[in-house]
């Protein structure tokens, strides 16, 4: 039984180190497609496709990596328990930040082609994540940053929940991007293109980058 | 901490009896959209749109649907460990099944509108899903239906990579879901409509079917 832990606790950390690569990898064809085959990445831009960029660029590197990499902080941060809980609360920090300007940009954009806001599935799952992200975040800054603030089985039964909610909310950003992609890919009628066989393998890669990063989690939980 | 572990597994229980509420709602939305909105279902149809939404309605209800409850029987079945294993195995190869002829149904529509086959993210995803998932239903019929074929430890470890392939599985479906929900209201150009608010709302409720599912087997590990 010991032997099996043991390998149980080496496959969980090479699922980490696996997720760190889909995660650049996924970084570099989302690149490849908006600075090669798209107009490239300008919030400031009076282009509006420039403008949009920023959206896809900002929602899976900002939010949904930093996010990732987060929730793997207690594994890859080799410091003691203080350090990487402020590591993982500054992680998902920035990811919030950088969400709400990728949503920002998703907003200007709208607004520069004269569309509506918020009508379509993917709007409405990516709009649900962020809000229940700052809702996540601010409880966890409270529980777990002021710990004295509450008693020790009130900590542990909150700690189950913050994970499950954050599991949860990796499910749902990850089928934001899916969306999102499938959106674009759909209005720009990419059909069975270079362009989209790129699109494609992003999407495939995002997917993965989201299932692997819950699998480390989850398999360091078994053990 | 006894306490504890009995909250969680009566959390635990409610949250599979929300999972199934969620797909049976899921389930009274998509019918609603495909046959009050849309054309109807029939697979027979010379009408492609009715032989199109034989697609969604059977991999939902067919493939996630009956996978979800394969995936929480162990919870739901008040029976001997046998029963339940035969009834997770006996649902899942409903699911496959139902699987393959809904993305039988899939095909026949793009042939019958002489529309080029895979090229979408949707596609991908769901043709590498419902691969997998065959996959993972033969390794598991041989692993778990001949137990006497592998010792113990091998079984055991088997195990815990036979649920989180699962896990990642019904990750992987939901995202086909959701892209495909996607695609659609995109080639209709729903755009701000009742009906794209309908479809938004189904896509909503799957997407919470699947958490709620995951979260069902996550919290009955967890404790
Ligand atoms: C976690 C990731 C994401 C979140 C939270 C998110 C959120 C949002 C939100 C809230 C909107 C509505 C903006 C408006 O109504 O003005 C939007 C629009 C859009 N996003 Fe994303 N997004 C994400 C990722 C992506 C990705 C990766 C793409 C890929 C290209 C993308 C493509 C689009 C498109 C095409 C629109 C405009 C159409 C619409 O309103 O749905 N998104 N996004
Ligand atoms: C787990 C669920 C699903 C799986 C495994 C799946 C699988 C597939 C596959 C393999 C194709 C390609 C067919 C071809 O190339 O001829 C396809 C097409 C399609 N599916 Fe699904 N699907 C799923 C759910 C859905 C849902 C819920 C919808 C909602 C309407 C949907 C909408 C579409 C559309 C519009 C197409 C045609 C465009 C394309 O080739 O991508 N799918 N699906």
């Amino acid at each position: 039984m010991d032997i099996d832990r043991h390998r149980f606790r080496r496959s969980a950390s090479r699922i980490t180190v696996l997720a760190h690569a889909l995660g650049v990898t996924a970084l570099s064809l989302l690149l490849v497609w908006l600075l090669h085959y798209r107009e490239g990445i300008n919030l400031d831009s009076d282009n509006a496709s420039r403008v949009f960029n920023v959206h896809p660029f900002l929602m899976f590197f900002g939010f949904i990596f930093f996010a990732g990499e987060a929730a793997m902080a207690y594994k890859t941060v080799q410091a003691e328990r203080k350090v990487q809980k402020f590591t993982h609360m500054l992680l998902n920090l920035i990811a919030l930040v950088l969400g709400i300007v990728g949503i920002h940009a998703a907003f200007k954009y709208h607004n520069m082609i004269n569309l509506k806001h918020m009508f379509s599935l993917h709007s409405w799952i990516g709009m649900g994540t962020l809000c229940f992200f700052i809702l996540q975040w601010l409880f966890g800054f409270a529980m777990f940053m002021f710990p004295r603030s509450s008693n020790s089985s009130t900590r542990e039964r909150g700690l189950l929940w913050h994970v499950c909610a954050g599991r949860a909310l990796l499910y749902m950003a990850i089928c934001a991007a899916e969306t999102g992609l499938m959106e674009k890919a759909s209005t720009l009628k990419l059909m069975d293109s270079r362009e989209s066989h790129l699109v494609n393998f992003t999407g495939l890669t995002i997917l993965l980058f989201g299932i692997t990063v819950d699998l480390s989690i989850a398999l360091a939980r078994y053990i």
